[in-house]
């Protein structure tokens, strides 16, 4: 029963049909077949795992997730299980303080698996992942093993980070749903800090549905609010479309065919040049916030750092206050922008990335097509649509307004289940 | 006629009634009667003022400010004036590049006046500014020069910056309107950078329809609208209710009262403990942006810095990455909860500061009213709404959505012509 969603097996679960212990056990034989192969977990201790759901078994349900197994990705402060920012210096760190979100994973009665793998410090210094899909090419990252273990059966939920595209590119290679609420939604205390204005908390599950329970559960504050019955979508094919490969261009034309096939209004949206602009004054964000974050560890531990984060923080370092001050301008100004775009549109459709995860796994793909709207702060979603010739998965990315992430999941069901028919 | 508003001027220069020659020689004439009091003025030459009003006079009329003198804070880097950013280094300083809005205002026809006054790199070290409403007291800062030149009639209008309460505190204490428009309304350009994500560009004027006209010629790509015409008001004592003095506290409620007596409908309004955290917050990230925009200065030349501005940057050298992406994460939570605060109120008022312009010129005031909405990027206006027994002005401050500047004063000119009964 590995392949229970969070939605059925919390269903099986409150009626008694399955125990925790069952689950739990059932994905950790899942694990032990997979896991040598696809290689998603930093530490996962099966004892630790069963004794938590023998106890959730033993006690009065305290919500929908009660039991549910979560991978919680390894930049994020456990105490009970080692966390490594995926850099080798923290092997077998623990960490003093658990992370807000784990004590509310706890609170809300899910049983914390294990630690997923991390790129190092969640940025491009790729971990072993491999892409479950196909185990040639990567899985994407930063949230490399929280993606490829809800891909592949492990956990029917986890958690993941988003700094530049760090959740909704590996949801699309892998095939899952990803949510990147918004900004601040999920508590990010205790969570290794990227770039503090982009950091952000999200949820890898394999159903929309899944989303708006795990959503309603560790976000109880959010306003519960569906999406108008036929929303208006703006297609944006964005300034890279020359960039993004043939399979992933059709996928996309193909999706939004098939919606405007059953009525929903597609309009063709052209974003002004400031927002091509973005991604770069995004980058240059990273890059200062990196370096202030990660100081101690490149002036005193350099030789332990892999050279996609030193080349990171080196970039910030060379960043002008004035240069900082234009990028964190230009995104108030587009904020401003995207109001208007929402006047008249309930979402903004985009491909999540430039094509299929790519071959290897040396590098984790290019968030390109994610920066500007982990910079602006808005609730994204991605859902996979089609797949490849050599059966890779493709999803689409939309993109709501901030704080109607609610809206957001019950629009992209929705669609989804229009454009699929089923 | 130095006494005239923008308005008044645009009018008188536009029919040939008056000479942009004559406005500007009769504004110089009140400076050299006022500024050995004063003393708003870091930089000023009555001819180079003069030949620009000439040559205003020899040519098409560009906008409605042609041929309107402007003070223009000593922080905006001018290439034929001196730009001293209120730093004894820095004395004599010609940059060699001069601030976006600068060029925009020449664009448009305005006449550069001269160099008003600033605090040292707009913090808390004050320079020898006094308030023309009464010499013993502080002008508030940091846009100290630009307010007192305004209020003395010395030009009709001009330009200060904001970054905790830089704007809103200053325009209170001298008695004139002063807006701080949305983050990233006006170019920042070539304006000295002393906390990127914070650092607004902001207009004095003596009238609020003078910020109409401002607005209109300086930020032309702004949506031009008018508030409802009975603006539903939020009105928020602040949880510093109690530091709030008894002249302002009286003149604060005698303004609501005036107003729920003309029949706008006034809620009272208790802002979440949030917000009151959310001024910590602001602290903080001024205080981590300005130690990084100001670390030459510290590493290389720190005796030349005053002890406000070695605290600040110390205060930031402190902070840890994980504060402030707590700080920047709080920011987001409250500008979602401000959305809601905005469904069913147009307006946000609060007192714009503790109280009248303190005794003194060594310190320029508390900003802390005004700390979260710089935070959150919203643009606020104030105008004077009473005098104290010792006759020194009182300024109410008003809030709006972000991005409905043109609301803003729209609804300001409205409350204020109904309160006065003018």
């Amino acid at each position: 029963m590995s392949k229970l969603s969070v939605g059925q097996a919390s269903v099986a679960l409150a009626s008694g049909q399955i125990t925790s212990e069952k689950l739990v056990s059932d994905c950790l034989e899942q694990i032990r077949l997979r896991e040598s192969d696809v290689r998603a977990w930093a530490f996962i201790d099966p004892e630790l795992a069963l004794a938590q759901a023998r106890q959730r078994d033993n006690e009065d349900r305290r919500s929908s997730l009660h039991g549910i197994p979560v991978g919680v990705k390894d930049i994020i402060d456990t105490t009970d299980m080692p966390t490594a920012y995926g850099n080798t210096r923290y092997a077998g760190h623990l960490p003093s303080q658990e992370a807000d979100i784990v004590t509310l994973l706890k609170k809300v009665g899910a049983v914390i698996m294990g630690k997923t793998v991390t790129t190092e410090f969640a940025y491009f210094t790729p971990g072993p992942t491999c892409n479950p899909n196909n185990l040639a090419h990567t899985p994407g990252g930063s949230s490399s093993g929280s993606a490829a273990a809800v891909a592949d059966w492990h956990v029917p939920f986890a958690l993941g980070t988003q700094t530049a595209g760090s959740m909704i590119r590996p949801a699309s290679f892998n095939g899952v749903v990803g949510l990147k609420p918004s900004f601040g939604t999920l508590p990010y205390k205790g969570t290794h800090t990227l770039a503090g204005s982009l950091d952000t908390l999200g949820l890898f599950s394999r159903t929309i549905a899944d989303q708006r329970l795990l959503l309603t559960a560790l976000a109880p504050h959010l306003h519960i609010a569906n999406g108008p019955s036929a929303p208006v979508i703006a297609v944006c094919r964005t300034a890279y479309w020359d960039q993004v490969d043939a399979e992933m261009q059709k996928a996309f034309e193909d999706h939004v065919a098939s919606l405007c096939g059953q009525g929903i209004k597609c309009v063709e949206y052209e974003l002004s040049p400031m927002f091509t602009e973005l991604a770069d004054a995004q980058r240059l964000i990273m890059a200062v916030e990196a370096a202030r974050a990660l100081h101690d560890e490149y002036h005193e531990h350099r030789d332990s750092l892999g050279s996609f984060t030193i080349d990171l923080i080196e970039e910030g370092l060379g960043v002008s206050p004035e240069d900082e001050a234009a990028a964190r301008n230009l995104a108030a100004q587009c904020r401003y922008r995207l109001d208007s775009i929402f006047a008249s549109h309930d979402l903004i459709m985009t491909p999540p990335a430039l094509g299929a995860a790519p071959a290897g796994i040396d590098r984790t793909g290019d968030p390109i097509l994610n920066r500007i709207w982990t910079f602006l702060g808005n609730p994204v979603l991605t859902y996979p649509v089609a797949r490849t010739a050599s059966n890779l998965p493709l999803g689409i990315q939309l993109i709501a307004p901030f704080g109607k992430d609610h809206a957001l999941i019950d629009m992209a069901d929705r669609l989804n289940t229009l454009a699929t028919g089923v």
